[in-house]
């Protein structure tokens, strides 16, 4: 399933000369992250499809996405999209990638999960047996291209309708250089934003944990911080 | 040990009144780390001494970074210094802390080593028992304060002495706040540079491996990546 219609120009029509715009499923996305980062690639001119394990929550959290978002369950979104976005809390991670790991065979899945726990003190990284939230969907999706990226980025700013950018970078990471092209341009997509490669799925488990340091930085300074990569060409 | 002098001009000769300047010491300081950081830190007014398991070394390596710089064996800085930082590559952290434990009693120690490993795709973090350096640092030197900082700073960066400022934030890790803020302070000395707080010490494990990112990220970009944390007030 793919929607025709011209990069630059998300109003125009469909026409047959016109680039093919990759269907973004986002899996779990009826939270913060989920819908901020619909509702900034369905701004960019993507077809929007949110999922959850409720179809009716997906179709709530569709319509506040607006930019003709649609809702339907995980595995309906997963089947129907072209490129997968996976938000879910990491309490359900596993159990999601599980479900959904044969609609999407064949295709780039973006992990944006940070796996972290909460005390009185704070957040923490948590654990993980296969090393990263990504890495443990790589495990689970053996036919699929596992890239990890939009971790740092604040779900806050993301979901500011006063904000016309999102001025921060995102650290995209996948083993496969086409599939990490892919999101490094989609993350191009949103004003503001910034892709940067920043190495293999061995070295995401760091990037998704830094999002703890974020939560710190977020409490001392009262703010909702992200990351720029500094002396890039 | 404490030199006297002005912050704000270090030129002025010292005088009873003055602010007193701590001494940075720096162990494991030969490398470009070290000597970049004693670099930076000593044009900023500091007194620096480096440190190196061979006196000799040190005292080459000090010369390299002038501005009064001087150099010794490891435990003479560990006990002549009032702040140390620890920039000995990762394969001699536990010796040289345990080496070291007694003179560095009461003093903050700031740790700034990278556990990393490096084969031929690149860099990638190394599992630490006590899950970060700054852990370990902290475990052995159990009568100190140690603080996790200047982990993500290009070493290229620090030591080119073309350049006036080195544009990038260091994160700053650590449970004692009143340390944690002295050291905010010391990188704030660096023009260009700022310090982030950016939580607790069990927080220190992802900026510490983040470093293979950006290792990862100069190889692609053929940079000297940094960070900088966005939003901040």
């Amino acid at each position: 399933m793919t929607a025709n219609g011209p990069k630059q120009d998300p109003s125009a029509d469909s026409s047959v000369d016109a680039p093919v715009l990759p269907v973004i499923g986002i899996l779990g996305g009826t939270g913060d992250q989920g819908k901020g980062l619909g509702y900034r690639l369905a701004l960019s001119g993507l077809p929007i499809l949110i999922g959850s394990r409720i179809p009716e929550r997906a179709v709530v959290a569709a319509a506040e996405v607006g930019h003709g978002a649609t809702g339907a369950s995980n595995a309906d979104v997963a089947a129907a999209c072209d490129i997968a976005l996976v938000t879910v809390p990491w309490g359900g991670h596993q159990a999601l990638l599980h479900e959904v790991a044969e609609p999407l065979a064949g295709k780039i899945v973006i992990d944006c999960v940070n796996p972290l726990g909460f005390d009185k003190q704070g957040s923490y990284a948590l654990s993980v047996p296969e090393g990263s939230a990504a890495e443990q969907a790589q495990a689970i999706l053996t036919n699929s291209v596992v890239v990890g990226a939009f971790h740092n980025v604040s779900a806050v700013l993301l979901c500011d309708r006063d904000l016309e950018s999102v001025p921060c970078d995102t650290l995209v990471l996948g083993d496969v250089r086409s599939a990490t092209d892919t999101v490094l341009a989609l993350a191009d997509r949103v004003p503001g934003m910034r892709g940067v490669y920043a190495g293999r799925l061995r070295n995401a488990a760091q990037v998704e944990a830094l999002t703890a340091n974020l939560i710190s930085i977020n409490r001392r300074y009262r703010c909702h911080a992200g990351i720029r990569v500094t002396d890039l060409p």
